[in-house]
């Protein structure tokens, strides 16, 4: 895992007045500007929904959509929709979320530079991290931004289909590089928490993506494959299969249903994670071929080492039976504080998402509480 | 696939009062003797659930089980307990059915086998069928077998568990071999359709086993292989995969949380069939692998093969559309009539399942109502 060195502040915010404050007042230590005004580009399901959650809970919320089909509903719901995305930008916001696809964002960066604020900070809600700052750093924008991945979503789009409870109970991916500023962090801490009522980890991108290969991308791939298997008919019957399928089959197929382009898309951008991970399944499950042959031919050892393959999701197990606990309001999971230091944050947040631990609220500047969800 | 050819009737009932009739007045053709009194070894789950059910729909149900623990809930509901395996076997069922795993199956057909009645037809509920034939035909009792498994079940086991509900709209696999009698096969498409309330597909054992390794012994071992990639941690953080794990991991990982040494058992009984599959999935998943990488360095062929992978599935996103139509009460599935002939009823039993239809009901020995559903 990479070590992240301490990096100063340089970034100012005067658009929410309780922390307006001038160029030479600038602090040397880390200051908490809440994210009271937020810009969204794209009122689409994530960035509707984020929208209508911030407006209830009384954000003040600004957004833009490359059409404005939206904004007579987004309207009534206290969302100040404006024409232009230059219009959004100079509305100095704290915060603003790009939450449109990558093909769009080179654009879109390109059109905000010229007219962004030095306090307003730059997010996205995109679900593989590195090329999301290669655009931004491309665009010259890296000292602005703060990257997010927002845990929510289902297989609708638009932002009809957007609503505030899409973020009930949501966890955010937030990440940094070893330039990330540390107030900047924080005002996105603040609208994640306080603004969404949402919990967040923080790690680096790389953490980030090779752990949503793991969570997400590869099992897309191979529940497609497994679809693939069956549409292929070259070992069972479909008609068959289909007839005596089962909760089972379902469920390991239920991914394979949505937008084959979006799933290619988002597999794309994380190809190289999710590249080496398919090459370790496939040696997994050709070990596991080789040990059914071997058993089948009475080989005592294939026996034991089959019944290690199959026990070893155990702490697996006992972790989903120890959720339903820490998600029930009487048994919740065990929370604590976590003590950042200007010199170490982005180690002691990464420390902190590798122990289990989740940022359920902001304190201080260095003082956070957490959550603990121990896999053992 | 295998060809049926026809085989003699050689079996006759006397226990239900409609149909008896003395060895000399044995029939050319099949006779359609209805499941009347059915005989249960093996209160569990499943065969708890099976008489609940035939008891509400008037069926005569006996039940034996290895401890007469569940005896005073199932008399309470009209399950005709009684204290041993040879008392059950003497009560002359059309039906006996084995609800016991495979391990005793061999010793409680050892201890029918002396008692068994020459109307009674054997079957039984396991998951794997070539094998539960080969422990019958041991036991030399093959003529009175016709194989069946239920597609019902949970994560729960035991009588207390049981419910008639468990078979709503449950589908049944029979099986048959090219010595299996018609009329004992007709009796228990009596006991699925009417005495049930269910339906059936009809086809050979081994039909039946790669269909089951395809659509749930090789995705059992999938699920546990993911899983086994985070306990590991080779790759990414297991802590902070979890912290982002969504609804696409939950499903995929669901059957990997069920006993372990149940799906070890219904694996290696079903051993090649997985093998051969876990074989072709581990081409599958290194084959895209190779794709990613390719597409990483820009090959527009593997643009091209991996959109072909991710849209490959859409005969199953469109089944899974008409299945809800299906489903429904207005647009349930088409029905027709299914005939069957004295000479290859096996096999147009076959080639109506692999043309995606389903047996709704039994009109006569030789016409069923067929319900289909195509995979196009």
């Amino acid at each position: 895992m990479s070590d992240f060195s301490d990096s100063a502040y340089d970034g100012t915010n005067s658009a929410h007045p309780l922390a307006s404050m001038s160029d030479a007042s600038r602090p040397a230590s880390p200051v908490l500007v809440s994210a009271h005004k937020i810009a969204i580009v794209g009122l689409g399901l994530i960035g509707g929904s984020i929208a209508r959650r911030l407006a209830e809970h009384n954000r003040y919320v600004m957004a833009w959509n490359h059409h404005p089909r939206p904004y007579a509903e987004a309207t009534k719901l206290g969302i100040h929709c404006v024409p232009t995305l230059t219009e959004l930008v100079e509305g100095k916001p704290d915060v603003l979320i790009l939450a449109v696809p990558l093909e769009s964002m080179s654009s879109v960066l390109g059109q905000i530079a010229p007219h962004l604020h030095k306090g307003t900070t730059l997010t996205d809600v995109g679900s593989v991290k590195g090329p999301v700052r290669q655009v931004v750093r491309k665009a010259g924008l890296e000292s602005f931004y703060v990257g997010a991945h927002p845990m929510a979503g289902n297989e609708l789009s638009g932002f009809e289909a957007s609503k505030a409870s899409l973020f009930d109970n949501a966890l955010w991916a937030l990440t940094f590089d070893e330039s990330t500023d540390f107030s900047r962090f924080l005002t996105l801490a603040d609208m994640v928490t306080k603004g969404m009522g949402n919990s967040f980890i923080a790690v680096d991108d790389g953490t980030h993506d090779k752990a949503a290969a793991l969570i997400s991308h590869m099992p897309h791939v191979v529940s497609t494959a497994l679809v693939n298997e069956l549409v292929e008919a070259n070992f069972a019957d479909p008609a068959v299969a289909l007839a005596l399928a089962a909760g089972s089959w379902r469920s390991m197929t239920r991914v394979s249903l949505t937008d084959p382009d979006r799933t290619r898309a988002m597999v794309e951008l994380d190809g190289l994670n999710v590249a080496q991970l398919l090459d370790s399944m496939s040696q997994r499950l050709s070990r596991q071929a080789a040990l059914l042959r071997a058993e089948h031919e009475g080989d005592e050892k294939a026996f034991a080492q089959s019944k290690d393959f199959f026990e070893q999701p155990e702490p697996f197990r006992r972790y989903r039976r120890n959720e339903e606990q820490w998600d029930s309001d009487d048994n919740s999971a065990p929370t604590s504080t976590l003590v950042l230091s200007d010199a170490s944050w982005r180690q002691e947040l990464l420390d902190s998402a590798q122990a289990g631990q989740r940022v359920t609220d902001i304190r201080t500047t260095h003082e956070m509480v957490v959550e603990t969800r121990e896999l053992n």
